[in-house]
């Protein structure tokens, strides 16, 4: 399964849901991040970054494309996420 | 054709940005809207942001799914969305 992982938590937290993202995800844009994953490593990432983040505060949104990828990627302006945009 | 938009940009451009998208997709979450487009409206899209953002500081990023939509979107944490989580 394919997972874009689109982040929106406090600032305290923001260094670890990274860091934990970033053990199973590329890191494409300030708090994006896609990749390729196994159902297990999906409910592994997801289960660690419960852990992390607070329920009532933060938000990790998943979308799961299941055929393979998305169609296109397009950016506008300046690219952030350095060579783990060639993935 | 179904889009997800991530943008980056600075503060003092963040609202024009999010105004703008509004007009043609659903806000989802901080920074994260999507919505089923035209081709055309998607072009017209792209050319009010790219009049907008600084395009040597600020990141707008475009998913193009062209299979309908994602398979399935999974939150952990707080809806942020509100209702246009239900589009």
């Amino acid at each position: 399964m394919y997972v874009i992982l689109v982040y929106d938590v406090n600032v305290a937290r923001v260094a670890k849901v990274l860091k934990t993202a970033r053990k199973y995800l590329h890191w494409v844009q300030n708090s994006v991040l896609e990749g390729e994953l196994t159902e297990a490593g999906y409910r592994k990432l997801k289960r660690e970054l419960e852990k992390i983040i607070d329920l009532d505060q933060d938000s990790v949104l998943f979308y799961i494309l299941d055929s393979g990828r998305y169609a296109e990627r397009e950016l506008l302006g300046v690219r952030k996420g350095g060579e783990e945009w060639i993935v």
